[in-house]
């Protein structure tokens, strides 16, 4: 957390799914297939946020898998076992992971190499072109995150301009899985109301906001999860604070009385 | 969850802050007072949803309490000692639950008797005018929803209309709190993709979405937490599926890992 109070605001968003982007191969430019399709309808304009599914991003850094190519280990058929899925899934989820949060049959949460918690590292099976592929996580998403924000960033007339690397997170407590912001670029992840006060004069309390998260779920809403929209525009915010990444949103280990 | 496969869709959205709200006092008609203010730059229209922030409903449903008229309970002192908070507020959040989940000096997690877990019970102290004033969840939300849907259906020429009550709470793993759903009306909490296949036919996994969360989450970044503003319209959506509430967000303790 900065000392400069990231806040994040809007009064009147504007939304909308970045159709035309096709089907990506490992080792394409992301940030170049995007950009006719980003110019439709008049383009991007200073203060917009690009939300990016995660999914094209691992594809195009080439983090795709064939679980043909994977021999699992030891460990990794003891916790497949425990757990109830294939051993090469868990053999790359394991490879993905920096330790085990929780295993049991149907489970199995981990701390990523990113330091993110989430189901079976981030590997995802869907939607990479047949059952036997499998994708991970970016592995510097903030760094793939400013990588695209260069790329479009002439397209907002020079900026500001924010980008979001998207990924869909199950969640203590709660039904129904949400997008988080796993990569953020050019603008605060959290925004911070800490300091105010309000009409009463009485401190505000918790209010540290998740703000890239809840941009990343209007994502989602747009984005859906079968029809090959990978990117949504999102238009309204303002923000002031420092540029340092979505690994502000990740609670340390030691402070989490979850993870214990 | 439904057989009927609940789903919330958007390609484009459009989302205000509804300016222009009083102070609301206990016993007044949210819902009547809230009119006018929607009426503003063309109303409501079919298929609009109402982000609803708890706090209003709360007052206008009397859910606020004075600590000056709280007697803590000898288990309620021993709670404060061990957490670090007022016995007072300790004795209301007690009042509000079902169980404590995790207490920690700093941290007072409980299940509350809506079934939510959040920290204190969702009980507030800021807002209210005044330090010794707190405001508890509405005992209803889901009911709540569908009187203010009621109220304001004729606004949307008869709908559909969804209306959610939303709050902030805070969650493992992850800095910053977020907006969630506690009351839904008139449209599904959760979308449901479980039994789509994607493009290459594969079955999509962990496809459940808790779009009533990420809807809430859009009025979390309309509103902020300074100004009054107590709704937000968001206009984009079409839905299918059951209007069952939002307790289909809550995850049964029995299913949960991270309630043992």
């Amino acid at each position: 957390m900065s000392a400069e109070r990231p806040l994040v605001r809007a009064r009147r968003l504007l939304a909308w799914a970045v159709e035309g982007i096709p089907e990506l191969q490992a080792g394409q430019d992301l940030g170049a297939i995007c950009r006719e399709p980003l110019r439709v309808g008049g383009g991007l304009q200073p203060w917009d946020v690009v939300v990016v599914t995660h999914k094209v991003v691992s594809k195009a850094e080439g983090r795709v898998m064939s679980l043909a190519e994977v021999e699992p280990s030891d460990p990794a058929l003891a916790l497949a076992q425990r757990v109830g899925q294939d051993p090469r899934m868990v053999q790359v989820i394991l490879q993905e992971s920096r330790r085990v949060i929780r295993a049991e049959p149907g489970v199995l949460i981990t701390e990523t190499v990113q330091g993110l918690v989430c189901a079976n590292s981030g590997v995802d099976r869907s939607n990479v072109g047949g059952g036997e592929l499998v994708t991970c996580l970016p592995l510097q998403p903030d760094r793939s995150a400013a990588g695209l924000r260069r790329s479009w960033l002439d397209l907002a007339q020079g900026g500001p301009l924010g980008i979001i690397i998207s990924d869909t997170f199950g969640r203590p407590f709660r039904e129904g899985a949400v997008n988080v912001a796993i990569g953020v670029a050019g603008m605060p992840a959290l925004s911070d109301h800490r300091g105010l006060h309000d009409e009463q004069g009485y401190l505000l309390h918790a209010s540290t906001i998740g703000s890239a998260d809840e941009i990343a779920s209007i994502g989602e809403l747009l984005m859906g999860k079968i029809d090959q929209v990978p990117l949504a525009v999102v238009r309204g915010f303002s923000w002031e604070g420092p540029d340092d990444g979505a690994g502000v949103l990740q609670r340390p280990a030691e402070r989490d009385i979850f993870r214990r």
